[in-house]
């Protein structure tokens, strides 16, 4: 069964409303941060409207975009960071849906390891699409802080191209995490792991440092 | 009073699903992972279907296997670790539920021990049934981590061969947790004890080695 | 407005579940570990039946004793610990209720300290009846944990009869705390605020030692 | 449209209502600590009544005072701290509401730190208003605990005549945060990005120090 884009907007602007509630009350989007984004069948994009708080949002907070994130709805603004989303969808056609948090296990991991994080014998790893074993590593990269979003998505891409084996997500320091999935469900899938993978690596880095 | 099949197993899965919700609220079982049984009058065992959110199980995501782990739900299938469930149920007539957990101090505890976790003089021991005094000790096994099942399960048999002392529960290296009792909530009560004493050790060991 | 006796019976009893329901929440009570209690007006006392789920007591969980501990509710039994509520009562005719949790926080650390806990200069010792300023000092002291209880009620007999200031609670090593207060009310919140101290030294601690 | 100062007084009370829980919720105002106030159109200041529960603040727990923060509510008393309130509003003449807070992250800090915390580096900081970029610095003041109000708020105005850039909130050491907005939502928005950032920073100093 399809849906009119406007039916299929609501029913995505619900799914990122839903998600917002649980990751704000995770912790995971304090003081309005973050954003997230849903793509329909047309290619456009439905995000989240900026400075909103992502724990409170309504229809009303949730606006459409096209594929270059111009905006598609009247009056409304998504954030500066709408680039990094709209660069995830052109890269990945089968991805469906984006999100953005900044929780404090990503902002502490991410100021103190350099380039990258590797995740590696964990179980959770299976919970990422397509990996059936522990006995795996995943490398997560740490991309510097930039406000100029553009050369933020740069250094995206320049590693995206790299990449040979699936990716998840990636880490900007002192910021958060960008993660996706094929539907917001799956998107948060993969958020959950890697939160609680995050969470493991600063205990255990702390016990090593200890 | 008796129960018809049905109904008991409508009871189970409720106890199950309700579970589910409380061990997901707890950050136990994020991102799909885990899974439960209740085993039924007649020796067949409900669980739940392999890789459905643990926060938000319906009867649908409960099926019915046999005493050896076979599917009797058409169409559905459980997680490759249910041999480990009936394993448990073989070795010990009077157990009646298993709850298999991936939480972070499981998973921590399970990467930075060695062969087996020792709790000893907490109080909190005396929830688990047939424990009178705080001034006991607990060994909590820990295995490497295996995706082959059969394999993992026989290293879980060896131990459970050579032990003397009733035994709640072990653990799987950078995995999670298995404990059991002879009911859902019994099983939970002793899950609830482990996890205490789990973060009571590792914060014990960050004071110890830091 | 004084109320029967079997009315203030009813009105403590909901007092004691609800707190029951927020202790649990908190994590201070798991594995059905814990046991509250209140007084009433004619010097009987409410308190929670042994072994029950403090998170979800209902009036058939809470059951009537005698000042010297001896049950007046047919068929129930209290926990063992009874007599440590009664002897608070015994020592102060103010006291309303008295509650007994196992905090993570304070199991560790009764096991951590040695004989007292030296609480000094926060602003939260303000929450003690009778405490204006954060410029003093609490003393909290640790007994060794004991299944006997009368021999453990003689060690709290005795600390108390060295007391001069107005005390508020004691902690016993890997088990747990008991605060008391006027009413429920008051004991919570006095037991919120040890616990926020508690947690407070616990990672002061933390930073010294590492 | 304008509202008639009691339908106000109405309307901020109940914001304060839901502020209180949601603080309370995250236990950044433990056992009756921490108080709230929103000023009206006229000048005058909605505040919490003093000892109250702010997990559970009704109608009647919000009383009105003047803008020096003598009482306008006949038979009810505003905290001590009052003056603290009145000392910002009277500064800034855009402060819609000053919330104070006891978390425990900011108790920690307040007492390892000396005089000052600087946050810097964090993408959160962009959740101030007026704030555009990660790459800034915060100085958050901490100000020895003073029962003496009045000279505590002496202190402040020492340290806010200096200010030539915008402040948001200060520390007072063992005690808690003060922080303000233009509006409730403003401010509870400030209030999280600081505990935030004080838990990136509690964490990133245990780390340091280990």
């Amino acid at each position: 069964m399809s849906h009119s884009p406007d039916h299929e907007f609501a029913l995505r602007a619900r799914e990122i409303g839903e998600a917002g509630r649980f990751l704000y009350e995770r912790g995971w989007v304090p003081a309005t941060s973050g954003n997230f984004s849903a793509r329909l069948g047309d290619g456009k994009i439905a995000i989240t409207v900026s400075g909103r708080n992502k724990g409170a949002l309504s229809a009303d907070d949730i606006m459409l975009i096209d594929a270059e994130g111009q905006p598609l709805t009247v009056g409304k603004r998504s954030s500066a960071e709408t680039l990094l989303h709209t660069g995830i969808y052109r890269r990945f056609p089968a991805v469906g849906a984006v999100l953005h948090t900044h929780s404090m296990n990503a902002t502490l991991l991410s100021r103190q390891f350099g380039h990258a994080l590797t995740l590696a014998g964990y179980e959770l790893l299976k919970a990422f699409q397509g990996i059936e074993t522990h006995d795996t590593q995943m490398v997560v990269p740490i991309f510097p802080n930039d406000q100029e979003i553009p050369r933020l998505q740069g250094q995206v891409d320049e590693w995206l191209d790299q990449q040979t084996a699936p990716v998840f997500g990636y880490l900007i320091a002192g910021h958060g995490l960008y993660v996706w999935g094929t539907s917001v469900a799956d998107a948060l899938r993969h958020l959950e792991a890697f939160e609680f993978l995050f969470q493991c690596e600063l205990h255990a880095q702390r016990m090593t440092h200890a």
